[in-house]
């Protein structure tokens, strides 16, 4: 495949999706949004799942992509970017149903190895990826020294997975998650122990004594 | 019907939705599971969507009964060991194949209003009751007096959604969410500023000075 049928399918994917959630999705559905026949796409891909498995992995990509830079001038800002821009949806107008969409995936993780592969994938990246911007900050000595990176990253990849699912589940908007995500770096990360904003506390652990 | 039907139509319904996942569960495998026949189970309920949201219900009332008196000498005890029970399976042998249905059912809340209206039942009684305790523990003077309880609550049931989706999902163990919700409990809302067990920090916040 071209990279640009490649795109053109993926965006079918996408789109048919949110039109149709997971369970009621069929390959006609996904060739109806894109400028391929269902013949093509049955060349290129087995069936249903085994498409979803390759849209899972180019949204892997496709968010490695997007957060390679992230912006902010110290490693306090680029963790707060980073997890600002993970709380908020790359198309607003479709969000809510895209959200169900993987909400559904999700679900379908402990039937389908392929999926739950792709998941872990992301799961794991997505650790990596804050775990990284947590030691860029205890290393300039912006975060408390007795920080664990990994341990915050997982913790903050639950609180990212539970925004997610309210969202999906209950209506509650994400944008709420990233005020509570804010309030925790300040309580839990910052050398300053600097609470909302206020520097009020300093403690024996300030400093990089590690 | 009387309780004990609707107690061994709602355990037939938990075995049912743990061996056969939401999607493909039919009533006919409810009726396998209970000491009435498929027939019963159509004349109290319209269909699998019917029985489905009142087995939510009926999970709510047990949850509530179930936690009504929390153990603990202290609000700080109480609250910590409300949610260590919220992270706790109760059924811990099929603890995995329940959570996944009850994930395949948040992904079908936006599709069907009476689930969504159950969910947001469920979540609504989780937050009132975290922030209750909460509550307690300001006025005990437990708490660090510029905590919101509303706002802990609220993002306690987003970590709490986060653990169970990322169990069903990618197979990571709740179990390792409560030793940071404990950790937040110390940083976010102790008054004494203890991390980790240490009382290390002390600030102007201490008290009940509101």
């Amino acid at each position: 495949m071209t990279d640009d049928t490649i795109d053109d399918l993926m965006d079918a994917t996408y789109r048919a999706l949110c039109k149709h959630g997971y369970a009621e999705l069929t390959m006609q559905d996904i060739a109806e949004e894109s400028s391929k026949t269902k013949g093509t796409l049955h060349y290129h891909f087995e069936g249903k799942q085994d498409l979803l498995e390759s849209f899972l992995e180019y949204l892997l990509d496709r968010f490695e992509d997007r957060t390679e830079t992230v912006p902010g001038e110290t490693p306090d800002e680029r963790l707060r970017a980073f997890l600002d821009e993970l709380l908020t949806p790359s198309d607003p107008d479709s969000a809510e149903e895209f959200r169900t969409a993987i909400l559904e995936i999700k679900a379908q993780s402990p039937y389908n190895e392929a999926y739950r592969e792709q998941l872990r994938e992301f799961d794991r990246a997505l650790r990596d990826r804050i775990a990284g911007l947590v030691s860029d900050g205890l290393e300039a000595g912006e975060f408390r020294a007795d920080v664990d990176p990994d341990e915050t990253a997982d913790f903050l990849v639950t609180v990212f997975n539970g925004a997610e699912a309210r969202a999906a589940a209950v209506d509650r908007s994400p944008e709420h998650t990233k005020r509570h995500v804010h309030e925790y770096i300040d309580e839990h990360l910052r050398a300053d122990g600097s609470i909302n904003g206020d520097t009020a506390v300093e403690d024996e652990h300030t400093g990089a004594d590690e």
